[in-house]
């Protein structure tokens, strides 16, 4: 299952035949069935999933209508007295996990646990804590794997679960040299019977990733979307995309994400007293900014944004590319989008990036199309030739 | 010129026929031929622009080479000696437009001058020094009427100018009791003929709005990114929506944002300061994650972002909507996404927003589509039918 197609057509070739025979193998090297314990969207999802690919899947879940909603729709049949798990995946709220996983291994002796919650080191603790008063043993702590398939965290509940959630999202097992290979290869097969890319890492150095390049940013948005509270709405008018990408994740639950933030106090902090210094700074120039120096700070603070913002891979994990942009007018009408892309495909551009810039009070919106930088004029010429309004 | 249509095929009716009279009377009544004073990305555009509606456009620029290039594109024709513009725009870098603004009253004494620039009191409290060193007089200042088109501050030069770079973008006139009625309407005949929505502000509550929504959501950007010059390439590699989101306008450019934000300097700070304070209870309540009452504080702040994020207004200016979205994967060949589209419009649904969703290490991308929640299940349906994965 290296390369899953999803072209409309399926097309049997011996790639996809090797593949489909790859996951046929990978099937059995999951100790089945699989316990599913919470069955949020997360634990719905990968029951469906796994579901998909052929694995018997058990969920056990506190609430009684979040379990009838996943059983409902197909995500596994519910724990019952006789079954015996071969695989625990813990799929617990953040703030639970590192219980529900100590309890895993203290009732099932012979079992793989893994948990997917979004920060390991807080769980990892707990797990020693439980060793040192006696609870469970260092031999059962060989059992665990933690990892953090990151997909997923805008949607909530098990309504919203699909099998194909985890496609192409990043999966990071945090192994160590303890780690034996057996558990790992477990946690390996789930992942990439899910369609994950999987990614090794240390607890911390997971953690710490998480911390720069998802906890960070929830914060500086969920900060620069609060001072809208007293905004005017004839100033809100104005708004453009710039204000709505830096607010989007804004909108996230807030519940999730107080277990998150606290957990991984010890890593976002540091990331924190970096802004506030930065932040201070800006105060203070800008409280004399046509002092000598000052447009130099300004300007020193912008070069390190576009610095640290040239730094994030861009499609496919590659380094960052520039494409080079096209913007084409639509109006609202269904199938004028399509009819552009049309238009586009039949110029015999490949589309990279695709996104539509609306503006207030208009019904129009601006379509605009990321393709390599030498297919530029020849698109716009395309378009052009065509009739349509090209920006 | 209130309903401009972007589609394949002009339709001529009764609606569009009334338009076009209405948009020749509306090329008399800007005082021709127009100086536009800067022939940057904004300047060309406006001349483009405003040539395309039939206007006689004289440029002016201290860079030859910028001026050259605006001419050759068809921007307009260089300012000679015997040219007598009827109205003057100057769209000067922010930090000299004050100042080529008076130029400009002193050197056409019957002419009315706009400027482009976007932060609006320091310009204001220029000209009003101007008056009080007696270099230009107060019968001069009523000429003038200071604008902002909210358009284009992603790209820069003239060789991206393009006369529809306003179409649909908001356009604020900043009037006053004191602007004569005739000043209001060239400004506003320029806008509309460019396709921009015009809106009327003080010039402090224009400025104040726009570092709000503006000015306050590139230095979060800035700040943010900034934290990413030393992250690890395995941490970014994990990088999802949510950081290119909140970090993209990052990449804008340093030397114009200077210039912004030291001249915004007053109505910035009031929202930095607020945003320290909350960035401060933040530091010191993760600092105690596990004290009571610092859960209710980090729950406080991502409401309060819950909030202000659901005042930004949705597509065409209206209340924010909650579409519902569908996800649909598609692969990285030309035409798949156009074929997606296909289907959505086969199935009569209207596409209110789109979003390509990319993963790092795979050769497929998620199509996000927003469409009114009521058509979700019949597009999912539809689409499911038609052999797509929809998420």
């Amino acid at each position: 299952m290296t390369t899953p197609r999803f072209s409309r057509t399926e097309i049997v070739d011996t790639a996809s035949l090797a593949a489909a025979t790859e996951t046929i193998s990978k099937k059995h090297s999951i100790r089945q069935p699989a316990l599913i314990v919470g069955t949020g969207l997360l634990g719905a999802s990968i029951g469906l999933g796994l579901r998909n690919a052929g694995v018997d899947v058990l969920l056990e879940d506190p609430s009684p209508s979040a379990l009838g909603v996943a059983e409902d729709i197909g995500a596994g049949r519910s724990l019952i007295e006789s079954d015996q798990p071969g695989t625990v995946i813990v799929a617990a709220p953040p703030d639970v996990t590192g219980e529900e996983v100590i309890k895993a291994l203290q009732r099932w002796p012979q079992t793989v646990v893994l948990d997917i919650a979004s920060v390991k080191t807080a769980i990892a603790d707990e797990i020693a804590a439980a060793v040192a008063a006696g609870r469970i043993s260092s031999a059962d702590t060989q059992r665990y794997i933690g990892t953090h398939p990151m997909a997923g965290r805008e949607r909530s509940g098990p309504v919203a679960a699909r099998g194909e959630l985890f496609t192409a999202a990043p999966w990071v097992l945090c192994t160590s040299e303890t780690t034996p290979q057996y558990v790992v290869d477990i946690a390996s097969d789930i992942a990439r019977l899910l369609g994950a890319t999987i990614y090794h890492m240390s607890t911390e150095d997971h953690d710490s990733a998480v911390a720069q390049i998802s906890h960070l940013p929830q914060i500086a948005a969920s900060l620069l979307a609060s001072r809208l509270q007293d905004t005017s709405v004839q100033a809100l008018q104005l708004a453009g995309n710039g204000l709505r990408d830096t607010t989007r994740i804004a909108a996230s639950e807030g519940s999730l994400w107080v277990q998150i933030l606290t957990a991984n106090a010890e890593q976002i902090l540091p990331e924190l007293y970096g802004m506030k210094e930065d932040l201070d700074r800006l105060i203070c120039t800008l409280n004399q900014p046509f002092e000598s120096g000052s447009r130099l700070d300004v300007a020193q603070l912008m070069y390190e944004g576009n610095q640290g913002q040239a730094r994030i891979p861009g499609k496919h994990g590659g380094p960052a590319e520039a494409f080079a942009l096209v913007t084409v007018l639509v109006d609202d009408a269904p199938g004028s989008i399509v009819a552009a892309l049309q238009a586009v495909a039949e110029a015999g551009v490949n589309v990279e990036d695709l996104r539509m810039d609306h503006s207030s009070g208009y019904q129009v919106g601006m379509l605009e199309i990321a393709v390599v930088p030498g297919r530029k004029q020849h698109l716009v010429d395309s378009l052009t030739d065509l009739g349509w309004k090209v920006l």
